[in-house]
């Protein structure tokens, strides 16, 4: 069968994977569908191979058929179409309160270990949530990255007729506003790429350029004066941190959804103290926001098809990430792992 | 009547002031005891000139003997004893969300408007909370900042058995630890003044000098390599910012208590999105903090005579000022303004 290969920085290679026979508790899957996330950018960009250790199968966005139960499975049965939640929990510690999800000792499954750029996959069965006979295996692939939008706006603890706000317009931003949208709240995305704005304009988004006009100002006519109740910095940019600390109301939220590396940058730490507002950090997702995830897909609020820059084949996943590299306002790619 | 005026950077004078009629809504207290604030030390220091505007008289730590009513009072009589929650509600704003505490429009009476370092201070009579018979005048000084003390723990939603660390062991921050041991949290004190820990020591607090040893490697002993559940920042240090990250668990809360002015400081915003932590703004006080602040006081668990520095008269004002300026590892100072 066949499985994609990340060789090392900027080189992905096709070749023979193993069909791995599903022990006690597993589940061998016929992968449908697998998203390219911004981290398997990271990882064919080099900067990763430290953890993730090439040769290897990465991919974690994934949608599949389940082929085969190993021992003891019964949560799903053959021929059930599945969305993977791909975490690995290791032994509970005490830092971790519970949350296994975010715990010491979590692997993620397509970085620490085997993923699903290949055709067939074998997972725990407790990572799959069985998608609707009405979603697509194609949508099926948006689930993973939609249940990260469900946990941030669940950490952000929105409700209806709030004021939110999204900085950084890229998948995860978009699909966030979408989720939001659903939950009753008005929505503002803020972004400078103008393909990404011609794009949210489109889908009917309102939209805030900051590199062409006053973030703040424009917020003030657009909420009123009230601001936002609930910021999301998605950016990972300077000016992100910089903008959501300026943007939010008394006891206003700033959801943390990007990964801010390296250096640490400035933050206003006086707003927090004069307006008594929260930077609330969320990463990855619970069991309740994938089932939250699968009930938005399949009740059709979200236009998945207008959010696929394009579909590959395995064989070509070289070339997609070359045309990633190429073109930043790209929003979805998802590699095609059933030929 | 005699008053205390701040003239200039550096300068109380004193002098006859003006006892004030109370109008309706409004009631003359007899001052008893004012303690001194931080803020009563910057505006001494002249950083506050712009919004003080002097002569001024400040000063917004008091407890006081009701003299006089204005019209339609009802809330206290003649002769209670009471605290003073020096906070002028303005217009409401949508911004605000009904949080007037911190609203765009409040004023703080002591800085925006005349405080209580004088014999006789007229306020309004919602801003009052009378003391129980048990609790003395000179001990009913303390409930202002006691209260923000208060505020800052429900802020943090501290429960009993949660591990707790304070940064920096200063009046606030010593008055945060009594509120935490009172809700039965474990606490802990991150305190450089040697002076200071010696103090905190005698106290019975587990403290910790971060110049001297590892904070970590120390809290990870204390704690059984849990860590911290939640974090009150109230040094005001670029150091203590950058321990709040390293020491708080999964989910864990910082509680934003310092005033972060001047230039931004780098924030590890990584570990937000990591172990999902919380960063809380928490700002003065609501009128429950103020009821739980008198309760806690009555119930005798803050031995707040250990806590105070020295006790001297109006008349003494600029001295006890200078000698602040001199003795940082001070707690408390009162200034009896009854004669």
């Amino acid at each position: 069968m066949k499985a994609a290969f990340y060789k090392e920085k900027g080189k992905f290679e096709i070749g023979e994977g193993q069909q791995i026979k599903p022990g006690a508790g597993e589940v061998r899957l016929d992968v449908a569908y697998c998203g390219v996330c911004g981290t398997d950018v990271h990882i064919y960009h080099g900067v990763m191979d430290a953890r993730v250790k090439p040769p290897m199968t990465v991919g974690h966005e994934a949608s599949a058929t389940v082929a085969e139960l190993g021992e003891g499975v019964s949560n799903v049965k053959v021929g059930d179409k599945v969305a993977v939640r791909p975490l690995h929990f290791g032994a509970p510690h005490a830092f971790d309160k519970g949350f296994a999800h975010v715990g010491k000792n979590l692997k993620f499954i397509g970085i620490d270990s085997q993923g699903a750029f290949q055709n067939s996959w074998t997972v725990p069965a407790y990572t799959l949530h069985k998608l609707p006979e009405s979603l697509s295996l194609k949508h099926g692939a948006f689930i993973e990255p939609l249940a990260v939008a469900c946990h941030d706006v669940k950490i952000g603890r929105v409700v209806a007729g709030e004021h939110t706000l999204v900085i950084g317009g890229g998948p995860i931003g978009t699909l966030i506003a979408y989720v939001l949208q659903e939950k009753g709240a008005h929505v503002i995305i803020s972004e400078v790429n103008e393909n990404r704005l011609k794009m949210l304009n489109d889908l009917g988004f309102t939209t805030i350029n900051p590199a062409k006009e006053s973030l703040t100002e424009r917020i003030s006519e657009l909420t009123n004066e009230k601001m936002i109740d609930c910021a999301f910095e998605v950016s990972g940019s300077a000016p992100g941190v910089e903008a959501m600390t300026q943007v939010v109301n008394v006891r206003g939220r700033i959801v943390m959804v990007a990964i801010h590396g390296g250096e640490k940058k400035p933050v206003d730490l006086f707003k927090f103290f004069w307006s008594e507002i929260e930077l609330l950090g969320a990463r990855l997702y619970e069991e309740e926001d994938y089932e939250e995830a699968i009930r938005i897909a399949d009740s059709g609020q979200v236009p998945f098809e207008k959010l696929i820059t394009q579909v590959d084949t395995l064989d070509n996943i070289q070339s997609i990430f070359e045309t990633i590299d190429n073109n930043p306002a790209g929003m979805k790619y998802l590699i095609d792992c059933q030929q």
